[in-house]
This record gives structure tokens, sequence and C-alpha cells, in this order.
């Protein structure tokens, strides 16, 4: 059989959309639980368009289409996708609502699949739409769907235990804090959709999307503590099914919608930031009563236990071996200017799993980004755009592994020698260090948001009259999610939600701060950190600060002595002593003696 | 004729609300703009209860009363108010709401004067009342009023022109913008009722009210660029009507609400947090469309114009050498012990009178906290409160000067010798100005709202486990209100305005971090500041950054040389020589000695 091109792809949609008397077609990166990575047989955009980015969309009309990507793709869009078939626009300057607007004569009927969007953002365009007299239509089954021969099967990748040990809190627990909270306000039961809630909530993962671990499916938590489980009755072995015992009924995921009669009546939470609009849509149908309500887990989940904590203690602790031997690795390899992105991704990737059995994943694509790539905070390399690492430059690599006990999230960018890196890299290079410590160091008493505490990593570069064009840190789950709600560290006043949270002993965050010149290099320094209590002398009150997590060398060579405080020195011997007390006694040979060099006071 | 008695006058108010059939009314400190101050004529909480502070409202049911104070009035209320007639409610934990809610019988009718509080605050105790069969009722004329026998008139001082060479921009020139702004929102009018937006848009000023020169009077702004004001004839002088022009209408106060008849079938603008319910209830009733819109001038009148820019600089070097001979007396007199905190306020009052006869007013009731009084930020000193300054003891004195160039507030932390201050007073003295400085020195980006600030101001101190319950920065008027909006740096979850704000150049802010031991001292560095643009090398787009406006010595007995940075020396160091650049050539004899000496370098 000939590979379909796009264009026949967008030709069969077409037709498909013209037999269902629709004008046009939304297609977004979603999954049923608005994840932030899919499975294969959710990537309907990449099929369609070619579009190999995490976030965009397209809106297909009987004459014309348009790609809607954030700044970080408008390169990676113009060369995956044809312009002869797409537009290419720009968000947030272009919004598909005031396009489809611009674009629809009046009568015409848009089709959305209520699986894949929010109820928000299905009024929001449903809203626009009317105001030119289109409609804005739910499709039952999604069009793309009909029309894509060889479209994946959901994977068939088994649900396994997350040990309590692990966890520090049972399922059960866990279920009778959420039934708790239900009876607190009055609710008969709540939709928990969103994929690492599920899995929180009965301390099982899965394997069904990159980079998470966990399991395609739906949960009802009752009233009563019970709750119905919709997965695929195949992915559930029997010892799932034992650890969770009869007070989790296994139900399967096809007959999810259908049970909501069951809900006829009854008053029945839903998160409409985290739940699909087929959810409310369905709720409303069968008569139930839809209270919206921030999804119940996502607090409790984002404190981790003692357990969790020592758990990340440990997983870090291992991951910060891999990280060292790469480090060393590229000290060796790098200057001779063979190693190039991919390969270097591929190294570390190896090095992880060599050093241990326990790497279930990594927790996300490693950005590896050398000389002008690293300038793309999001940067993903593929064959296209591999460049070597040039020696006498600046590489980047951020990267994380899923383990059982922890998921890790690290940043280091490294000068390529052998030469000395530039003046003004380094002067960047420090000013980024000295953010990274002071919102490190800083003790802070409860009720800060992470947007009182963003600056402090801002301060430094903003003296010198530069910024970085992200936010500051983000939860991380316990080998859940590398990303996880609700507490953020970010300016306040952006689409980013979470700021606003209060941080709260156990949550963990990254630190992150950055500084990208275009078309030369990026930097950036991540480490995670854990909120924790703070006993100060003489203090008033209760007191928070963070607990660094991740050790392993940053870069010396690239450091400016003379910028740094007589503190922040301080805060560089202390931490690459610990790098040293925890990483040395699991080397030997070459690689612990670089390691010793490294770790030398500043 | 004997005094009566403050249960006399609660009797008096009871019987005038039976008269109107009302079970109660709700008492607030107020006038018909939503002053910060208020005249003598609207003091009418203090009339009815004996109540001196600034903040504060009581609620009078037939059996029962309540007085609603925040924390800062804890103490004085229960000294002030009889505990007999009211009961003592604390806000915000207490809510004149629920309070009334809990205490009215069905049917009840509470009565309120729409002409003292916003719709916003009548919609809500409305609701709440509902819930419980009971009514909110605007009245007819203040009950207040009726029974108040001896109550002042409103001040008949009179209106006066604000030079155009001051204010940089002529009224003329601020309508058009007006006009401009309304013909973009299509809007036929704007109703302007607080009285430093009328002040600024007619460049006027009068003495009506403490503190801030304003006239009391209502401003209409038309779509044309002409203006209806509504102020009592006699107080526009010929000069003042000569000044405005044709193009402004001068009209009786007593016909604004009449005049509203004028505006049926347009759409007029008003902004709901600055002008009162019954405003919005006239509109509605002689059927004019209302738009909520946020007054128009409040961020032209904040970002300063060239002109208030230079006028806050001299209006600033003329005040820093009363400050200087304050400061030097104090240093004289005070370790004597027999200064108290009157005649110090007084001492500060009388030098700045005899400096300059530019002098209209203070700014503000001066708070002059001696030990423990100056733990209270929002201290004002009466008789009864009065303390000596005592040898070894820590003095807080804020205060401040209106000037027909500009608003002064400075904040100064003196310590009273001969001895030296115990080592945590330094400390804490020297967390608060790292902090003063950390903010003072910073540059950032264009969009930087102020709560994005208010952490540098703090880090040090939470460093230490110790905070200050208020605010960083207020914004200042240009001889106007020396608290001023839309800016302010502060915590940004809070309930104060203004934290979302950008800051842009030419507004100006204070910068006042402190920090407060209860019962033992006070700690306050206030500075005011200029947001400027800044030319940064190497900086990528724009940026601001803050110049000093405020020059006067800080106590360097308080300060711990060894917690300071070099750069923070280097601040003092500058800070200080300009100090003496600018205050220096104003002084003579040992006032000069003594600043020469409190001037060198650290």
């Amino acid at each position: 059989m000939l590979m379909q091109t796009h264009e026949a792809r967008l030709d069969a949609l077409r037709k498909e959309l013209a037999k269902r008397d629709l004008a046009g077609f939304v297609v977004p990166i979603s999954d049923e639980h608005l994840s932030e990575y899919v499975g294969a047989y959710a990537q309907r955009l990449a099929w369609l368009t070619g579009f190999g980015g995490s976030a965009g969309s397209a809106a297909i009309l009987r004459d014309k289409a348009a790609m809607f990507v954030d700044g970080r793709y408008t390169l990676q869009v113009r060369e995956q996708v044809s312009g002869q078939l797409y537009e290419y626009k720009s968000v947030p300057d272009d919004s598909m609502a005031d396009w489809l607007a611009d674009n629809v004569s009046e009568g015409a009927r848009i089709g959305f699949d209520p699986w894949l969007h929010t109820r928000g953002w299905a009024k929001k365009v449903a809203k626009k739409l009317e105001s030119v007299g289109a409609e804005l239509v739910p499709v039952e089954g999604n069009p793309i769907d009909a029309v894509w021969a060889d479209q994946p099967e959901p994977s068939p990748a088994p649900a396994y235990v997350q040990d309590d040990k692990l966890a520090g809190r049972t399922s059960a627990e866990k279920r009778a804090e959420i039934a708790c909270w239900l009876n607190d306000n009055k609710l008969d039961a709540v939709v928990i959709s969103a994929l690492d809630s599920v899995a929180w909530t009965l301390n099982i993962r899965g394997a069904d999307v990159d980079h998470t671990p966990v399991a395609l499916s739906y949960l009802v938590v009752q009233e009563d503590g019970t709750a119905d489980w919709f997965i695929a009755p195949e992915k559930v072995p029997a010892e799932v099914a034992q650890a969770l015992g009869n007070a989790v009924r296994i139900r399967p995921r096809d007959e999810f919608s259908a049970a909501f009669a069951e809900l006829a009546g009854k008053r029945v939470a839903a998160d409409p930031a985290r739940s699909v609009a087929a959810i409310f849509e369905r709720l409303d149908e069968v008569g139930a009563e839809i209270v919206s309500e921030d999804d119940p887990t996502v607090l409790p989940k984002a404190i981790k236990t003692p357990a969790e904590q020592q758990g990340h203690r440990d997983a870090q602790a291992r991951d910060g071996v891999a990280i060292a031997q790469f480090l060393h690795w590229l000290s060796v390899e790098a200057p001779k200017g063979e190693v190039d992105e991919l390969s270097a991704a591929a190294k570390l990737h190896d090095l992880r799993r060599a050093n241990s059995d326990l790497l279930r994943d990594l927790s996300f694509d490693t950005i590896s980004g050398a000389g002008p790539n690293g300038a793309s905070p999001h940067y993903r390399v593929d064959e296209d755009s591999n460049r070597k690492l040039e020696p006498n430059s600046v590489y980047l690599v951020d990267s994380g592994g899923q383990y059982p006990d922890g998921t890790t999230d690290i940043t280091r960018t490294i000068w390529v020698g052998p030469g000395s890196p530039p003046d003004e890299v380094c002067d960047r290079f420090t000013r980024v260090l000295k953010g990274h410590i002071a919102l490190d160091m800083q003790t802070f008493p409860p009720g800060t948001p992470g947007s009182a505490l963003d600056t402090l990593a801002r301060q430094h570069l903003w003296m010198a009259g530069v910024d970085y064009a992200h936010g500051t840190g983000h939860g991380v789950g316990a080998f859940l999610g590398v990303h996880e709600g609700p507490q953020r560290i970010a300016k306040g006043r952006g689409a980013q939600a979470g700021t606003d949270q209060p941080l709260m002993a156990g949550m963990i965050l990254s630190n992150e701060p950055g500084y990208y010149k275009a078309n030369e290099y990026g930097i950036r320094i991540e480490n995670l950190v854990l909120v924790e209590p703070r006993e100060i002398a003489g203090a008033e009150g209760e007191w928070l600060g963070f607990e660094t997590l991740t050790f392993a060398p940053i870069d010396r060579t690239l450091v400016k002595r003379d910028l740094l405080s007589p503190a922040e020195i301080a805060w560089w011997n202390d931490y690459h002593a610990k790098v040293r007390e925890i990483i040395a006694p699991q080397l030997s040979g070459e690689v612990l003696e670089w390691l010793e060099e490294a770790c030398q006071p500043l």
C-alpha cells in the first residue's frame, strides 16, 4: 500500500466532514484525559499534518485550513507542515476562534470532538461562532478515526501496583479522604479523569503514554469511599485486582459513558480544567447535578508523604550517578568535536539504563541543545535539527528519569572546551546561578505563593537588562507526571495557573532559571527542591524553606567567582560537598576522580 | 447647653430610626467621594461613638450595636468607645454583614446612606440580609445629620488654581484626553467623583479635607471635552473661573443629583470603586446606560509629567532640610529624656513651617512612635498615648508635607542614645535596610507589577524568620493624596488593590519595609522613588528602575556593617553623598556639621 500523503489525508478528512454535513473540524493534540503526553492512537494532529511538536492545533475548513502553534514551534511548523495546505498562525496573537469566525459562512456547522476539549474551550468558541451565525457542533466519533486506516490501538500495557510502602498511604486511606471531602461538600460522587489522579488515588501505575507511568482509565469515587474504575479489563492483572480489593469495582472503560446513568439525580463533582466537555454533557443528559470543583486529589497528591520524600531522595541519588558519568564522558569526548545532540542524549539514556534496572522511562524527551539550539528552551532534537557539540561552545541538557520511588528532572549547562568560555557567557551563567542559589536559600512564611518567589531567581539577570521567557519552577510528581500542579513558581500575571497556590511543606518543585541568547546559546541550571518546615533561631511563627534534592556538579568553568557573594560561594561549596558525599561512594576510577575534582571548593 | 453624651447621641439616633421605621443603620467613616480623609462634617462615626481612628464602622440596631475595626485599632476602640453601648468586632474575621444577619429579625429594614457606600458593598450586605428575610434600605438624608445639632458645615475654603507650569499639562489637554477615551469607548460622559481626580483634571486645588488639597465637588466630563463642575459657587473665586474658561461649566454642588436628568438615554461611565451607590442609583433612575469603568484619570494621574517629577525633586530637597534639622535636634535633645512623641511631632511640624512658606499642610498625621508605640505601624499619638523618648530606645517617625510642587512622605528610625543599641535591634534594622536597598537598586522589565518586587524588600527579614504586616510601597500624588492608586508594591494575594498594576515610568511610590516587635519597638525606612526608564549596557529590550527622590540621613548607629554586601555599602555611601550634595548647601552651623558627619562613608 502506498503511504498516504498529508494532502490525501486532508482530502479524506474533508470528505468525511462533508458526509457529516460539517463545514469544518478542529484538531487538537489531546486525549480523553487532557493528558500532557498522549498515546500514539491520539496523535491525530501529527497524522493529519505531519507536525511533530507537543503543543498546537489545526482548524480544517472545506477550502482552507490553518495550523496554530506558539513561539516555540514557529520554525518547526514551517519545516514539517505544508504551507500549501495550511496557513501558519501564531498563538496567543492569533486565536483559532477569531480565525474560524473570520472564515466560516453563516449557518456553517463546525465540528469538535467533545472528548478532547474542555467545556470552557467549547463555550468560548461556540460563542464566537454564534456571533457570526455559525455553530460549534460536538461530533459522535472522531472523524479522523474514520479515515485513519492504520490508527494504532490504545496501548495494551498492563496496569501494575505502586507499592503502599513507596506511596506512604494506602488507596483506601486516600479514598476515605476523598469521601470526607465529598461529605463535607454534600456531594455523592466525583469523576476523576486526569490519569495521574487516577493512578495516585488507586496506588497503581501503567505504561499507556510516554514518560508518565499511568494507565488509560477513569475513576468515579463515591461518598462511601468505594470507587468504580473504568479500564480495559485485559489491562488489569490479578494482583492489581487483589491489591485494590472489593471496594474498587473494576469495570470496562467502554462502559464509562453509559455508567453515568447511575449518577442520575446525584450531586456529582467534576473539574472543568481536568475533565473533557463530553463528561459534563453526559452528566447533564442523565440529570446529575454537576458541581464544578477542583480535582480533590490535586493538592494531597502534591504534598508528598514522608515515604515519597525519601523515595525522591533515593531516586535522585541514583540518577545523579548517571549524570556524573555522563558529565565525565562529555568532558572527555565533547572537546573532540564528534559528539552530537542525538548521540549525547542516547549516551545519557544508556547510562541511566545501565546504572539501574529501576529506570522505568525517561520523564520527558531529553532536551539536548548544542550552541544555538540550546537557545530554544523547549528544544527537541531530531535527525533534521541534530547539531554537533562544537569545541568551545555551550551545551544545554535537560533530562529526567522515572523510577518507582521518584521522578527526576535536572538541567546542566556545559562549556565544551578545550578553550575558555567568553566573558559574556560566564556573566550570564553566573547571574543564572545567583538566581538559582537565591531561590534555593530563601526561607519564607506559610501562605507564600510561587509568584512571590519568582523574582528572586530573576533579579540578577534583570540587573543586567535580560530575562528568560519561561517560569522558574513547576511541581513534580512521585513516579508520576514530571509536570504536576497545583503549585508553580512563575510571574504572577501570566496565563500559567498555579502561581497563586501557597507553597506547602512536602511539595516538590523545580528551580530552573535560565538565559537564552537567540541564535547563539542557552543556559539553564535546574535542581529539584522539596518544601520543608524550617527552624530559624529567633523566628516569629512558622517558616518554610527548600531542601535540595538533585545532586550533580555544576560547571565551574562557567562561573565568574568575583560576581558571587561569600554566602553564594558557601552555598556552592556546601552543595558540592553534598554532591560528593552522596554520589562519590557510588563511583570509581576516572569518573570518581573527575567528580572529586568537580566538587572542590570554588 | 450640656454636652450630649455618646449614650444620649445613640438614643437620639435610635429615636430617629424608629421614626423612619428602620430597625437599624450602618455608620461608616466616609464621605460622598469615598475619600481617605473626610471633612469634619462627615465625621459621623466619631461624633456618634467617640472613636478617633481613621478606619472603622458601626452597626446600630434597636437593642444592640457593634463597632467594627481592624487590628490597628483593637486597643484604641476599647479606650474610646463604650463597651456598654457597643460590642467590639474585629475585621476581617468578623463581618458586619454576618453580624447584622445574626442579629436582625425577619422583616427588619436596615438603613444605609447611599452617598457613603459603594454599590458593591450595598449589594453584598443586601444579599446577606435577604438571606434572613431582612432588607437593606437606602435612606433619604442621613439620620445622624437629623440629630447632630452642631454638625459642622462643609468647609467653605475657596478652591485655587494649580499652576499649569507645575502640573505640566493643561486642564484642556487632560479633558481632551478623557474625551478621546470616551469616544474610543463609545461613551457620552463620565462621572468623576473622587476628589483628587476632579482636582487633577481641572488643575485646581482646595482645602476642604485634612492633608489632601482638594475641593468638595463633582465633575462630569462630556465627550466633547467640556465639563460640568458641581461645587458650592462661593468657593470659586474669579481667577479659578477665569483659568477654567468657558469649556468648564461651574454649577452648584446641590444640583449634582438633579442634573443627572441631562444624562437620560446617554452612555455614562462611572467607577464602582470610586463612586458611591447613590450615583449609580440616580443614573439608573434617569434612564442613563451605566458603563462600569475605572476612573479614566487614575492612570494618567499616576504617571507624573516631567514638570511634576521636577516638582517632586524640588519639594523633597526642601523637605529634606526640615528633616535634617529635626534629626539634628533629636540627636541633641532626645538623649536628655525630655522629648515626647507629641513634642517631637510638633517640633518637626514647626521646622517644616519655618523652613518654607510653601508648606500647605502635612500630607498625613505624623506617626511619632517611641519604643513600644513604634511597633504599631499606623500609630497616631494623642494626649493619652503620648510617651517620652526614653534614653537608649528606638524612635520611629513617619511624616510628610504638602507643597505646591510635590507631596512628601518619609520615615526614619532613630536610636535614642546615649548608649549603644542592642544587637537584635541592629540586626533587624540592617535587614530592613538591605530590603530597602534591594528594592531601590532593582531594575525590571516593563510589565512588572508591584507584587513581583515586594519580596525583594522582605527577603532578608524572611531569612531571619520575621516579616512585616503591611505593604512595601504605595503610590504618591503630585500635591494630591499621599496614598494614590493604581500601583502598589505589596504581597499579591491580599485584599489590597493595585499589586497587579505594572509599574510605569513616571510613577512615584514609597519604598518602606519595616519590622515591628510587639511591645518593644518598631523599625521602618521609607524613601519615595520615581519609576524611570533605565539604560543598561547589553540589555535586551526596555528596562525600568527607580530614581530615589527622598534625601535624609539614615541612622548609621543602627547599621551592622558586616551584614552589608559591598554593593549595599556602595549604595549607602552614594546615597549619603547625594544627601550631602542636595541638603548641605541649604544648611549652616551645627546642623551642617551634624549632616556632614551623618553623611560620611560607612
